[in-house]
This record gives C-alpha cells, structure tokens and sequence, in this order.
C-alpha cells in the first residue's frame, strides 16, 4: 500500500520504518525537505537526525507534506502537535480528501500540559481543518517503540483504542493496526469528540511513566 | 476506626455502607441533615433516598459535615465534584488537620466535562483549601460499586491509583484500599499534582462507558 507519513521524528520513523519493512511504499512528508536533512542533532527520543535514517531505509522517500498526502492512500499524522495544524494544512485539505488519515499526536505544550482539552481536541481540529479527509484518532496513548511493536509491553495484552466519524475508515485502522503492527486489542470509543478521552488519558499516561519509570507502558481495558 | 464520609450519595453510600459492613464507626456528612433526610427521591445511580439507606444502615449516624469531619480518624469526601469545595469548607480547615482526606470525587460539570482539569485539578483545590490536612486522590477512576467491591471487574485484576503529598498518609490509603475494600493493584502516581492524570482520565472512562455500555469497566496498568 502507499503511505504517506506526515512528520520525521521519533515517531515518523517509528511508523515510517515499520512500513517500510513490512513492503509498503513509503513517503514520509516535513515542511522543508532540504533544511530537514540538514539538522544533524539527534531527536529527543535519542532516534537518529532524519538524514541518517533515510540512509538506513532506502525503501522510503522524503518529500513535502503535500508530496507525502499525495503519494499515501493511507496518511499518517505523526508530527508534533503544536505543529499538526500547520503540517495538515501545507499537506492540503483537497489532497487529504476522501483519504483516511491516522491522526498519533497529541496536544503537548513545553510544560507537559495539553494545549487543548476537555471541550475539544487536536483530533477534531484536525477534523475541521479537513472535513473531507476521514480523520481516525489512535495510538496517541503509547509511546513510540509501542505503537510499532505492541509485544514490547505484557505480550501485547493491552489496548489501543480508534475515534473517528467514518465507520469504514475505523474499520480499516483497526486492521492495519492488527494485521501490520500486531496490535491484540483495538477499542472504537465512539465519533471523533472521542480524541478527547484518548488525548486527556496522556496526562495519566505522563504520571505513569514518571511513576515507573518505564516507557512501555499502556493499559488494558478490563470489564 | 472512625470514618466521617462527606457526602450522601451514591458514593457516600457505597463507600459509608461498606465500611459500617466492616465494623467501622461511621459518621455520614451532610449540608443541612434535616433537609437532607425530607428528600425521597432516589439518588441518579439508582441509589435509595438518603433516609431510607439510613434505616437499613443502623451502625452509620448522619451529621453535619464539620461534625463527619470531627468524627473520623480518615475522613472521605464522597461529595459530587461541584459541592465538594463548599463541603470541605463546612467541615472546616482546623477540624480537617493532619486528618487523612480521602478525596474520591471527580471535577464533572453538567456538559460531561470537567470544570477543573490539565493546569490544577481538583484534588489540589482541596488540598490548597485545608493545607493541614494529608489529602489523598484515590478511587475516583472508578463507579462506586466498583469502589468497594473491585472483583465486580475481572477478578480485581486492574489498577487504582493514589495521589498525594504525604506519603505515610498514601501508605495508609492504600492499607484501606487493599485491607477493607479488597483491592488488588493500587498504583502510587506521586504528589498531590498527579491528581491531574487521575481526573483527566475520567474523560477517557466516560468514553469506555458509551462505548461498552459497561459502567463496570476499569484499566489495568500493564509493563
């Protein structure tokens, strides 16, 4: 499949890189293509500079945000949040259009709040600022190494959870996020206002991590 | 012991009703106990009328809130979010000092939102507003059924967690929590501040509620 990832951090490369090896065609999309290969200094998860990376996955391409919406049938939000508007908008609504797009952000601003909640989310901004692409928020609540590779916490016995307006595009998530990422447990919460508990729970994931001290972390719904 | 629970609802019920069930003083708070006593309409979670659950809990004595607070050795405040403020001031600051505050209630407005939340929370407006007393966040991640009987979710395996600045006071939380009320899993996220975590996740809950139609639904922390 083609997919287009929008952003070159930690988790760009996290998802791009996966991809990449399971053979699909991917693109991974940031702001300015040259300045972006240029920067040398690690990311902050200790993931190398971009460049670096794209030479240790050959199979992936770097191009503008709207070059990555364009190539990709599925997009994959996986910038920054303070920059997620910016980089859905230079990625263009009418080329996101009718596409599914995986919205993985969050809302973090440098003081480890959110800069959005309660009343809205990053996920239905995004929604708005393209109402024909069919947002599904997922993977927000776990970190990189985990969206990739559920198995890294418990034997993958924890959940993931999807928001979204369109049924079938969920549907499709769910799929690749158990079919390529090997995740067990994928619960719908509802429409997209549903980011909000996704994006809100963060400021527990936070408190957990800071607690244990361990990243792989995540929860499993019980009933 | 001594428990004085503020709050005559469906929480202060459960939790007031179980511990009168273990052999514990209690001592139910309210604002105004003749009015509150004239009420006959059952409570929102299907919970008797005050006065009626009073009759059938022979052991618990109702009182004003400053005379719950005097009585209890561990003081709960079972009030709904929007009272508690106004129910920790009735029960007073020097009443409530060095006293251990069981603070289980969540910041709800009547949107389904919260009234408190990311930069302060209402575990520390308590805290800030009786600054003596040893206030402990813990429980309000869960219905109140599941509060006293955690095995009404698979097999009480899955998480609560306390938040708090004293820490022989969140020890001792956490005696009650495993001791009388049979908790499996109590998970200790730091101080007072990580309240936060623990109320924004409730946006979270509300969702896995809608989504499963299941208010005896609860997240177990898997590493």
């Amino acid at each position: 499949m083609r997919v287009g990832v929008l952003g070159t951090g930690m988790v760009g490369q996290a998802l791009g890189g996966k991809m990449e090896e399971l053979g699909h065609d991917v693109v991974v999309g940031t702001r300015d293509v040259q300045a972006r290969l240029a920067r040398s200094e690690p990311g902050r998860g200790g993931n190398p500079p971009f460049a670096a990376w794209l030479k240790d996955h050959p199979g992936v391409r770097a191009a503008t945000f709207a070059e990555a919406a364009g190539h990709g049938e599925v997009v994959v939000n996986a910038t920054a949040g303070h920059g997620s508007l910016q980089a859905i908008e230079l990625a263009g609504a009418a080329t996101l259009a009718d596409k599914i797009l995986m919205d993985v952000s969050n809302p973090l601003d440098a003081s480890g709040g959110l800069f959005v909640c309660n009343t809205d989310s990053l996920g239905e901004q995004i929604q708005r600022a393209v109402p024909q692409a069919r947002v599904v928020k997922t993977l927000n609540t776990v970190n990189a190494s985990v969206m990739v590779d559920p198995s890294r916490v418990g034997d993958a016995d924890h959940h993931v959870f999807v928001s979204g307006n369109d049924q079938d595009a969920k549907d499709e998530v769910t799929s690749i996020l158990t079919g390529w990422l090997g995740w067990k447990h994928v619960l719908d919460l509802g429409d997209i206002t549903s980011a909000r508990g996704a994006e809100m729970y963060v400021a527990l994931w936070l408190r957990l991590y800071r607690a244990t001290g361990d990243a792989m972390v995540n929860v499993k719904v019980v009933r």
